[in-house]
């Protein structure tokens, strides 16, 4: 199944390409397992989940942990059925799909409460997509649930739940979101935005 | 038919906050007909197609003028199963939408054709979600035909359609594609990303 990202980094600050650039140097451990493409828009991650989710996570860390406020975004995609696969997607985070929908909610809470701390503090706002089917709403409330009890909870809002914690807890929060919600083969997506530093009250 | 967005605009300057706050007077037309809530991480916007898109291209356009690198990221929906209907979002814009997908296309060829010119270059990227039926796929395929022809057509990416152009022709693009594909009163959303002003090659 393919799987990816189209991702971009915007430091609220003039120096903002020496931010960028001095953040890549976080997306060196997972080069190897991810194909990477840049344009003026977005940066394109292919690659499994479990190599995308960390990559992202260490990239954002690095360019909000010295106090510039600075925002990740983020088009997250799985199983679009226009895109060809591609072996380094290879994953088996996706075994044990077919379980019922509160199973997959406990295990998605054991990781979370696994999470590495970062010690970066982040704001994230996501909106979980599942596609090509009718009862498309069961999964996306079984997701929101998942969410309420992640420990990263603050709100839902109109289109979107917001959380927020260390980015460690915060991107397997969002990882376990995308991956254990929506069936094993389907087109499942989440349009995500992760924010550090703003200077508006939160 | 709830319809809205959450949207956030990035100015990539130390002065982020006055360039957001000049920008803002940019929303004053539309403030009557629109729902606008702020927090630290998007600005609700809860209105019609028609308001909703003339106020993010003008929000957009008066950042980026100055040529400041900035960028608008919105996540816009309409007919969530889980949101309450609101009257401020009563539109015409979805009568005739059940016309074959050829008519609908000839229309929003014809809407963008006759979109003002606002003087100001973006590149816009966006991913169209059509949810809770089996066949979301024809949807997207007849958009993206759409999007070949709207003129303002960039290229395709892993996820998303990439366009450039006028932020006139550009938001009325990306207003048509919102509006003419999917159903009625189909759960419909984009995840969209708009930019100017980047010092990275196109």
């Amino acid at each position: 199944m393919f799987s990816g990202a189209q991702i971009s980094l915007y430091p609220m600050t003039g120096d903002f390409v020496g931010v960028i650039m001095n953040a890549l140097g976080a997306l060196d451990p997972y080069r190897e397992r991810l194909r990477i493409e840049t344009d003026d828009v977005s940066t394109l991650l292919v690659g499994p989940p479990e190599v995308l989710f960390p990559a992202m996570r260490d990239l954002f860390s690095a360019a909000a942990r010295d106090g510039t406020h600075c925002v990740l975004s983020a088009t997250i995609s799985r199983g679009c059925p226009g895109e060809p696969d591609d072996a380094i997607c290879q994953s088996n985070l996706f075994e044990g799909q077919a379980a019922p929908l509160e199973e997959r909610r406990a295990s998605a809470l054991t990781a979370v409460q696994d999470a590495p701390d970062i010690g970066v503090f982040g704001v994230a706002q996501l909106s979980l997509y599942v596609m090509g089917q009718g009862h498309h709403m069961d999964e996306i409330y079984g997701c929101i649930d998942f969410l309420k009890q992640s420990g990263t909870f603050e709100k839902s809002k109109h289109f979107a739940t917001k959380l927020n914690g260390d980015t460690g807890a915060l991107f397997a929060t969002i990882e376990q979101a995308f991956c254990r919600f929506g069936p094993a083969e389907g087109h499942v997506t989440i349009d995500l935005t992760v924010s550090a530093n703003s200077p508006s009250a939160r």
